[in-house]
């Protein structure tokens, strides 16, 4: 794509640098951009550097947080004590939308992965024991994706904390709400036949 | 969405206000940026910051420039009395890319529809008569969106070059290439069986 004024070649470069937005759609943003004040246009570009420059991550949690401790671990409204293992800060967001959950996280930074170079050590994983251990963490609850990674990351986590009194769960998985029966995979289908749960618990959710 | 750090917010709602850009690309743009090196999205910020505080328009054209004339109206190699007549700057965009327009543009900022509240006088339309005056233009070519705004704009700026030399088209429409004849529309049909062409233009092309 040629431009005629290299400021905008710049930018939509390097708005195309970032993941699922191609030239098209980064010309687009950039025109966007381009007709709004240039008041407009200086709050977004500095609101993204003063981002990148002062977020930290919680020493405890390893969430995003704006000083040392993100706001979820600061609130003494939740239970400290019940610490839901994620994957990554997005996996926070998506689950604290829900307002389902009341406890405290772990963001470990990604699933053991060997074929990706991914070892326990890269992980957030040891901070999580000392924390459990220190804390006196009552459940641990994994909510790690449904793939052989995250189910091997669980395994490897779960036996550390075998011979320690702390319940160890993972989030449900079954058939989604609303999705049809014959179009889910079979593996969903039959974990969810084995796992069946009484009708009551379903019902009194 | 809730987040524990008020910058990552303030970053995403930026984001967000984007054109197709909701809350959850919008913080997966934000996460992306989050990992990358300081440097890199300092660059980021600043390079849009500079384009809207230094890009101008270019005086003849109305496109986007460095300077006060765009690098098409600049370069010598183009022929300045073909004039292509574009809404916007994405259709220079668009027509640059496909390397068969070798004459210069001007953008009009969009179409006349007075719904819209946008009539001949807030549209780059008395600078293109003025220009093609003085510049003596040999040529007007239309490449205006095939609505009846687009429509409309063309047969109000045609009636005034009415007594001047100067020849005016548009570009071809019909049926896409590519396309399927039984899904095309019939007003497209239609006008495309009245304004059929002779095989062997279509074949020399």
């Amino acid at each position: 794509m040629q431009l005629s004024s290299s400021l905008l070649e710049n930018a939509v470069s390097e708005f195309a640098k970032l993941p699922g937005i191609g030239k098209k759609t980064a010309l687009r943003l950039v025109i966007h951009l381009l007709k709004q004040e240039e008041a407009v246009v200086n709050h977004f570009g500095e609101s993204i550097i003063k981002m990148r420059r002062e977020i930290k991550f919680c020493q405890r949690c390893f969430n995003v947080a704006d000083g040392d401790i993100c706001a979820v671990c600061a609130n003494s409204l939740r239970k400290q004590e019940v610490i839901c293992v994620v994957e990554n800060i997005r996996d926070v967001v998506a689950i604290e939308s829900t307002q389902q959950f009341n406890g405290v996280y772990h963001v470990l930074g990604g699933v053991i992965s060997p074929l990706d170079g991914i070892g326990p050590d890269q992980l957030n994983i040891e901070p999580l024991i000392n924390r459990a251990l220190k804390e006196k963490a009552q459940e641990i609850i994994f909510a790690l994706s449904p793939t052989i990674q995250g189910d091997t990351t669980i395994y490897y986590i779960q036996k550390k904390f075998k011979s320690l009194p702390v319940k160890i769960t993972t989030i449900a998985r079954g058939i989604a709400f609303g999705g049809e029966l014959e179009y889910a995979d079979e593996m969903t289908l039959a974990r969810s036949i084995t796992n069946r749960m009484p009708v009551e618990s379903y019902v009194n959710r």
